[in-house]
């Protein structure tokens, strides 16, 4: 089993970025630590970030070819992006979507998502443990699937 | 460590409730697997289910002062009740909100939660999974503040 | 055939409750109409009203298990309670919405029913003989099932 | 006691058009067996039906000075005619609105009706049955009327 | 100088619509006074009334062809008629938009007006004097306009 | 019988402001044109510009006091103001609003006429004529309420 | 003269809940202090809190029968129930609205106060001293009828 | 092969409407190279142009009885009619929307098309040229559907 | 200890102003009370009114250096005005919001204060009451923190 | 005479994605035959997809600079891009848009198009044949105009 | 060159109104160095502060006639003042809009600005320093002009 | 101190696009003049222009980490990029909103800016001077903070 992380725009600057809201820890910090979970599951993980929204559809693309499943954190593309949502129908695989924070409890253009109504589920409000949580579930997915 | 799992109304008629959407497990179904898991974790979990929002206000309350966090499916009352919104933010413990379904997929009614605001983080669209991620959490969540 | 009437909030006044909109007749007096009615039609009424959403929401589902059919004034939660709504729809028996007088006749927050839409049918505007109809429903269809 | 059935925009097609929402039923098959309780209860009645918002004025106004009341559904109408409403307020006899279908379970556009606030009442949802259910209440009320 | 007078839906019962809102005086008694008024002027008058939206588009077409102005009331089309919109527009000819009553000062469906935009001036709240008004501007206009 | 003239903001640069749009004729031009028609209907007339919407409700006031009818341009605070709309319902005379242009072909802002649901009549789009025709209508009242 | 203090959902949490925003004082307190002033003004108070709309609905449907008037802080249910506007509207006492804070100066979802426009005033943001005022209003209220 | 092509209101005064906007040649002359064109595609042509929603309604189903397909040009209605609608969907037979010009550049109240989720497909912004697209689709349609 | 009693448009008209809304009590009547009120209380009263906005800021302002407190009924301007609400927040001092009638029963266009996020309190419907509730605050306030 | 076929984000996936809803053939497909439609007509065609809006935004830019024409399938962009509406206004080139279903009958957010407006023509609901017909009018646009 | 600053309501209140908001400087304080920075420009420079919407409305008249362009900062007017927008149209001079602070980063009803559509441009955010750049801006367009 | 020149999409094209709105300088141009004026300055400018909103986004983060500050025409994603704004409040440093027209004239979509809040300033209006008055305001607050 292989998994996509994909993070969106601005997400590179964690640890830097308003670490009062998004915490300190950076990406590659989070990335690291979910690639050892991961191969405590036996998943194999990509990462990818990207600023553009249209890199961003290019690789959930590519991850309906190549992999099982994408973990999502579109940041801001998620309130505004309409191709993103046609890309997660369209792979025909799992797509999870992350957040770190919980827009809800935000400004009020971040109460839309249109990306949720196209995703498998939605975990937000978790800070890092956001992914943690999205890549547990693909593992008792895996397991319970196996059974 | 305690929590307790709240769900409101209608959930307690899961596995005969439109199963094509609900699935096919009942409550009791759901809440045996959550007790296993927690033992697993040495959680202690107690069980609530009411369609009353007024009593649902008393459990957020109750384990305001008992339990050490709270999972709650708020169901229909996540769109429409101020009151829960209110008291998952008195109590000064962690409350997560789950939902079997992705409302954003589904009636425009749903998609507005009064509730997300005030919970510490959301996790909706994994059917019974989002109660066992939710628990999940607050496992990992002991498990780092405790090392 | 059992049919349940269930009537909501405020509807315990009729008769005291500015009775130039709804008339000076109690709900007892309505009731016992409507039970010589069934009489006559060979079908039996329970009688159940409640100011509380979540005792109507349970009135419901014990409806669904006991009863063949609802005829439900839901009063003031027709235009708040999503929580109504679910339980119409996951009860699986036909559920009349009446009202006495025309909602879309008075204030603005009544023009919105999220009730209707779960219903099987609704009639509104005739006061007392609004549930008449609704019981007669029950009748024709009984008979044209019966066919 | 005279009523006038008005029907509106495409009801002329009943039976052919989108049978799995409107029924196989032609109009008239439900004026048949409408003209047939009518004369159960001793009520003569007149059918009308056009596709055109001003013929369906006329009528209302022509059963405003030769009937004693009218059933109208005014089809699409409902959502878009002041034409249709003012007609009802102005003629001074009561106009029962139906419906075949919920509209309220309908589209957006739908759930509108500018006609329900110059109805005497409203019965919606129940098919053909509508129309027997607004007789009835016509049969009703003549009979407490002259009680 | 030639003008044609339009009336819209259910002005053909002024006198017995609503006569508190709309005053007792009939669509007969109106027209005879303005005839007088417009004779007066040495102005020629046509009168057009109907209750369909297609006619009234004729009618403003005719006028195009045929009159110098049109004194218009669309009634309930006011708030509703693209068609009659674009038709003002289309006829090249002043066309000046008249109400009995203050359509601002009734229900909110009233309160947006798709004629105005295309008259060339409105007059509403006189009673029947608005048409009266509209008249005499026709009149100083021709007269302004011959100096 | 006396009236007064009340126009609001800006109206005092009438022939220098846009005369495009609102024409090359000054204020006082158009008040020594309406002096002299109502010399011959007999009506003494006021006049009074300001550009502060407070003194424009004291006009109002006053003219509720001394006058017996007053045409009011209110201009900008058309759109804007509440309180030209409460003295306007608050003296007990009739208020005829007039508008140089018709403000339903403009801007959106210029849509919604907080004026109109207190005026006695409404008269726009005629340029200076608007006043004329008010006036008039001040004259015909005067005269058919004599007879 | 006899009066019903009610309080709605999370009062009970007074002095726990928030205290930044609520203040540090508990209900009892703030009751016994009521209490306090009430005998001084020769008022005797009964006190009512509940979480669940529908026996607030109850309480203020038994002090329609009991007593002389009600002072409500209705908290959440202030912006959502349609079933306490209409209790409060049926029972034919006054009904004072309280708040503790000043819901305009709060979010969004708090500025709309369906129960508003069913009482006979409101009085928000004294802290405890809103149930102070409103007692003092029956007082004063008491006094000046009995002159 | 049979198509009819509808014309709806004001479409008679093509070449003298506007022709800034909507093109000097006639509804005549187009009508005439539609028939032309047809010939060479071996199709039959019907012509109708009306200003009347209720004839458009029975035309359009008189369409769904005799042809196969419909070009419909409802013009005004497009942004009002429900029943124009409903008899799209109700025929059973292609119906191709198309426009002179492109409603999306003009007013906002052109910007909603009722029509549009009901037609087959939509061609606008073209002029004369938007019907000779649409009669070249039923061309190459049957030229596919014949292979 | 001081205060400024501020009223805004249309309120030096109470007692001739719509009676049956405002009741038959002049301003001056009201503040008579209020001093006698006052006097008993050991505060100083100064009192203003004024149609104008920009007055009425004045008055904030100036009240803002000389006073202690200020109760403001700012009648039609609560609705439409952001300088009085700049102007409360400024002035470092309590302002207390009164309205005779309770906006949220009356027109849509009532029920938005811009005015009622900056007050300390809002105290609405009593009559003139309103004004006695807002002094007697201002009483036991300075009472509590003299104590 | 050359033009542009510009295809937005997840077209690429043509034939993949959704094939209920977007059909079995590939872009590729679709793309050979507007060749061979295009030689026919003696039009030189060049394609390009992105799911990159600037990309988008720079190849319109290049055809403004290349070639005589456009036909964008802007896809998701169509509904959230001012940046493409910009380019379509700013490079002077007719730009015809196409769809291959119809917006108008699927999601709210896919019935606002902001580049609708900026385009020559709209074509949309067609399947790949709204290509086709876009590459029909540009060889009937350049005959007539060559004539 | 002469040009006027005018400031709207509360800004008189500078340096002592809310200074974590607006900074500790007063306006004249400001404005001295404003007219040090235009003599340095060999620009003459009026000031003028009202908290009066006619005030404000007056004085923009009066630059109109005297001044060669204005720096307007209307403060709380921006939000709500359609006459101030007229005057900045009406006096045909630039007129550029300036704020201390950045409105789109405060209270929603702070995000419309009517004058923003009327002025030549707008400057805000950068405190004072928003003034400077003002005039900054009627020099370099001086010394442009001039060349 | 260096500053960062971002320019956003089509801006580009200037000199060809639209003159009449945007003027006939060259984006060369324009830069050549600033880099002139930065010169005298003693600040060192670069500059970048695309029309990817994700390069504008890495564009922003490098500016983070290599300028003092940015000038940002964001043009098209001022409207519709939530990523640009996050980008703007992530890095940082001061960045300052510039447009050469006026936003708040044009189409509605212009009307809202989701950059603006996140701007420590915005300046619009005035042409390529817009970007000279950002410059001019990056000089004094160099000086000012110097002093």
């Amino acid at each position: 089993m292989k998994l996509l992380i994909i993070n969106g725009p601005n997400l590179n600057l964690l640890g830097l970025r308003e670490p009062g809201l998004y915490g300190s820890e950076t990406l590659d910090g989070i990335n690291a630590r979910l690639a050892e979970q991961a191969a405590g599951y036996g998943i194999a993980l990509d990462f990818f970030q990207s600023n553009h929204e249209g890199e961003l559809v290019d690789a959930l693309q590519k991850a309906g070819r190549e992999c099982d499943g994408v973990i999502l954190n579109a940041a801001a593309y998620t309130h505004t992006s309409v191709a993103l949502r046609d890309a997660a129908l369209a792979i025909g695989k799992p797509v999870v979507e992350v957040h770190l924070t919980n827009p809800a409890a935000r400004e009020d253009f971040r109460h839309r998502s249109l990306l949720a109504g196209a995703a498998t589920g939605s975990i937000c409000g978790f800070g890092a443990q956001s992914y943690e949580l999205a890549l547990h579930w693909f593992h008792i997915r895996n397991t319970s699937m196996n059974v």
